[in-house]
C-alpha cells in the first residue's frame, strides 16, 4: 500500500491550505519563494501545491502575483438557463459568440434530433461569462424546421432559452450527461486556460411537452470556476 | 488568438480517435512505437495523445498493453444507492471496507447533521468497485441518535441505504453538489491512480420527510470509469 508515503507536496499543500483559510476573496496568496522559506523546502514543491489549488479554483492568478478565488460560480441542474443560474447566484452572465452556422447533423445530433443523418441543423458556439471571466464553452444544434426563424430575430449574446421560449415553445424535460474531459487546444484557447485543467463536459438533449427534440447541447466547464447542484428528490427515482 | 496553433499531438489523437472508433472493447491498442511510426512522429507525441485517452477513459492498461475501455459506469442522479446505479447499468457493485469509526463533527458535517461542534458522529469510508474495479471513495458521516443499531447489523460491504431503510428510516430528499478535484495522495492509492487524474466530487446531504438529516456524504469518483446522469422536468425549476 502506498498510502502511507506523504510527499512533501501534500504536507506543504495542507500548511497553505491552513494559510488561505485565515484569508479573504481576492487577497494576495504569499509568494512561491515566501512559502518555500517559510516550510523549508524547494520552490517546485511549493509550485506543484500551488498548480493543485488553481486546478481546484480556491487561488487564481491575477496580474503578476496570486490571489484568493471567490466561490466557484453553483449552477442549478435544472431546465433553467445558464443565464437565470448565474443572475441567481449573484453572478453577471455573459456570452460570446464563437460560431453561428449551418452544419450537417453527424450521427450522435441527428439522433438526438430526430432528424435524418447529414440534415442541415443550426450551430451555436459561445463562450459562457460570469462577471466577466470565460467560465464554459456551450455548443448548442437545433434543428432548422423549427427554429430557422431565429436568425432574424435572436441576439446571441442573450439568453437562448428565452428566445425559444418567445417562439412559443416550452423546455419539457431534458436528460443531462455528466463527466471529466480534456479541453482541445482549440477549447483551451477560447476558455483561455490550460489543456491540463480538469474540466466538466455536459451532454443535454432537451424535448417539449410531446417529447420533440428541441435542442442538443455540449457544454465544457473550467473545473476551478464552476460546480453543479442537484436537488434529488423521490420522483427521480 | 493561440487557437489556430494546433500542436502535433493533437493531430495525432484525432488520427488515433479513428483507429480506436474500428476497434471493440479489450481490443488492443497499437502500441506507442507502432503509432510513432505510423504518424511519422516522436514518440513522446504519441504518448501524450494516450495519456489524454487514459484520463478520459476511452482506453486503458492491461497487463503490459493497452486495450480500449468499457463505457463508464453511468450512475444517476437519484436518491437510489450506488449499488441499484451499478446493477441497472449490468456491473457487479462491491465495497472495501477502509473505515468505520467515531468521529468528531467538524463544522461542516455538524451543520450537514444537525449537531453541536465536535459531537461524536459515525463515519464510514469505502471503496466502490464495479466488476472489480475502484470507481470511487466515499465518506459518509451519520447523526450516531439515529444510527448507532447499524453497528451491530450491518455488513459495510452491502448496500448502507438498504440498512437505512431497514431502520425504518425513508430517504425523502437529498442536495448534491458536483465538481472536479484532484486526488490526495492517499485517495490516489486507494483507487489505484495518479493524483493528476481528474476526479468528480460529489456531496450529497439526505434528510427523511420531515427533514431530518440522514447522512453527509463526501464521494470522490474516477473520472475515467464514471459518469453522471439526470433526469430534468420542470419540478426541476
Amino acid at each position: 500500500m502506498t498510502s502511507t508515503r506523504v510527499p512533501k507536496t501534500f504536507l506543504v499543500r495542507t500548511e497553505i491550505d491552513i494559510i488561505l483559510a485565515d484569508l479573504a476573496e481576492g487577497d494576495s496568496v504569499p509568494s512561491e519563494r515566501e512559502l518555500a522559506t517559510r516550510f523549508g523546502v524547494a520552490r517546485e514543491t511549493v509550485r506543484q501545491a500551488l498548480r493543485e489549488l488553481l486546478v481546484e479554483g480556491r487561488i487564481r492568478r491575477q496580474g503578476r502575483g496570486t490571489v484568493v478565488s471567490r466561490p466557484k460560480l453553483t449552477q442549478p441542474l435544472s431546465l433553467r438557463s445558464y443565464t437565470e443560474g448565474a443572475i441567481s447566484f449573484g453572478r453577471t452572465p455573459g456570452r460570446i459568440l464563437v460560431a453561428w452556422e449551418d452544419v450537417e447533423a453527424d450521427a450522435e445530433t441527428a439522433a438526438d434530433l430526430d432528424v435524418p443523418l447529414q440534415t442541415t441543423v443550426m450551430h451555436l458556439e459561445r463562450v459562457l461569462l460570469a462577471d466577466g471571466d470565460r467560465v464554459g464553452l456551450e455548443s448548442t444544434y437545433l434543428p432548422l424546421h423549427r427554429f430557422s426563424a431565429l436568425r432574424g430575430t435572436y441576439d446571441p449574446t442573450t439568453s437562448l432559452y428565452r428566445a425559444i421560449r418567445a417562439t412559443g415553445v416550452e423546455l419539457a424535460a431534458a436528460r443531462e450527461r455528466i463527466e471529466t474531459a480534456l479541453a482541445t487546444p482549440r477549447e483551451a484557447a477560447l476558455l483561455e486556460c490550460s489543456t491540463a485543467l480538469p474540466m466538466l463536459l455536459l451532454h443535454r438533449r432537451s424535448v417539449d411537452a410531446a417529447g420533440a427534440p428541441i435542442e442538443r447541447v455540449r457544454s465544457l466547464y473550467r473545473g476551478d470556476r464552476i460546480a453543479f447542484e442537484a436537488k434529488l428528490g423521490p420522483e427521480n427515482h
